[in-house]
């Protein structure tokens, strides 16, 4: 990883890097723990993610997209769940070889994102390794008592819907690798910087059935969706949202919509909602900055099923990726 | 690391080892995140701590050990606060020779410390890494407004006292190396399973006028409160309460003594009292199971000295372990 070999400490590092980015409840990281405080009739909701270089992201990729990607990551559950973003704590696990500078970079990111969001850091722990670098974050939101989104709860004959267009970040991800044209850098952008649809989850916990966040692939979170509300579903193809930038991938190579039926990473979200709601849905009542497009249904039984306009069944055989 | 290979995949891990340990609110890790609701009148405590293969303890430790001494650091932190352990969020980096043996010897490990400490889990995330084993676990727990213990408060003309005996796991960790006797292994057990000082803490929230657990030793933890406060304090080596084992260990070897003073992982409480409240502490107002003795004072200025019983100056060079 380039960058100074390090020098700071661990307590020089918490004070020049971290401490200016201390929400209130985080005592400027000198205590032991910190305090989280929900506005009264809420609770706090919390999600953990972690994620490893050569894994999750490349020894290569700038710093302050990597702390961005994993704060979205991170957000784009509590946006899932229709929670309100408050904060976050951080743990980094830190090899010899990534320096000073790459750190101040990463802080950086942090605070660019905190601007963005309206969040701050709470605490967490910093700590040596000999081997990758190993980010750990756990973000906190608030939610009214009741208005959860849950996993859970979708009935057959609920419309499912998704929020923006899918299967640029699985397309992002071949650009970067070389393997797809990406003249404006819309694809990688997509796949390296998430946009955790916040304001359309808060929108849809009074609204949808149930809903997740596309982390896996469409198929496979909407399988997710599925086994806890003990459904199935069918998706025709034909109604999936694409970006011009995939449409145009997709018309040099079709085969193509099986990795954007598949591929992950796009962090919009899947939701279902009952019928009487889903006309208002099309005719954009959300009005969270973001479309909502109906994809398909939910229908007894299990399982995700995938049609074309011809009602040939291309249900991908590797319904998503799944993380290790 | 000892164990099968791994054949359980990320979903099936969940669902077999860590369903069974959900809280309410964890929705048995089905769903993107977790809620927590405090009581009215208590906000949310929250910690985070990593530990890493290698670094923080050895690949062939005993797995339940290990998630027993992860959770209790991290419940150290909540004592040190005041506060009242309510559940934990668990991040696991597992390299490819970690197998389900050692993953199920792990979670039998936390199920025995929910049991003991009346906790439950509410989420988390399991991913892949080349590296090391590297676990992150972030702790919740409530405490009453206002009642909160921190580490700035403290007074010149305070008392200061710790809770329990010292020195027991910087000796323990010698004799894990073999360079101590151990006949009963006491030493080693209190480096191997931390005790967290929960009952203590909370009684002390209302009393103490500043306090923090010992895990970089009792010199560098109680110079951590000395810097929150801007104050300084001194210590009386004499009246520092020792273990009868370390005290054997001392009778044969009296540079012991330094290890004593600046070695980490005790996860006793360190903490600061109003002269007017030492008395009563002295005479075992503290009733929470545990010690709480006096050894020595907060003074104006800054800094830790250790003076023995002669009024010599032996404050150790090294103050304490700086975790990186």
């Amino acid at each position: 990883m380039p960058g100074d070999t390090r020098r700071l400490g661990e307590f020089e590092l918490i004070a020049e890097l971290f401490a200016p980015l201390a929400a209130p409840g985080g005592f400027g990281l000198t205590d032991d723990a910190a305090i989280i405080t929900p506005p009264v009739g809420s609770d706090v909701v919390m999600t953990k993610d972690m994620m490893v270089s050569g894994v999750h992201f490349l020894p290569d990729d700038p710093p302050d997209l990597v702390a961005r990607k994993l704060l979205r990551v991170n957000l784009s559950d509590l946006a899932a769940m229709g929670a309100a973003p408050h904060g976050y704590a951080l743990g980094l696990s830190l090899p010899p070889e990534v320096g000073d500078d790459w750190l101040r970079a990463f802080a950086a990111g942090l605070a660019a994102d905190q601007r963005e969001f309206g969040i701050a850091l709470l605490g967490g722990d910093t700590t040596s390794t000999p081997g990758p670098l190993t980010l750990s974050l756990t973000a906190f939101g608030f939610a009214r008592q009741g208005r959860l989104l849950r996993r859970s709860g979708a009935h057959p004959g609920d419309a499912v819907f998704v929020t923006g267009t899918i299967g640029d970040a699985a397309l992002g991800l071949m650009a970067l690798r070389g393997a797809l044209a990406d003249p404006d850098g819309f694809l990688a952008g997509r796949y390296r910087l998430p946009r955790p649809r916040l304001a359309a989850g808060a929108a849809l916990a009074g609204i949808a059935s149930a809903g997740l966040d596309i982390s896996d692939g469409l198929v496979a979170d909407l399988g997710h969706l599925c086994s806890a509300s003990r459904v199935g579903a069918v998706i025709e193809a034909a109604l999936v949202p694409l970006s011009s930038q995939a449409r145009r991938s997709i018309g040099h190579r079709p085969a193509l919509i099986g990795a954007v039926l598949a591929g992950g990473d796009d962090y919009e979200l899947v939701f279902s909602v009952p019928p009487d709601a889903a006309g208002a849905l099309e005719r954009g009542i959300l009005g969270a900055g973001v479309a909502a497009t109906r994809v398909g249904r939910i229908v007894a039984g299990e399982g995700v099923r995938v049609l074309d306009a011809t009602g040939v069944d291309i249900t991908p055989e590797n319904p998503g990726f799944r993380h290790r």
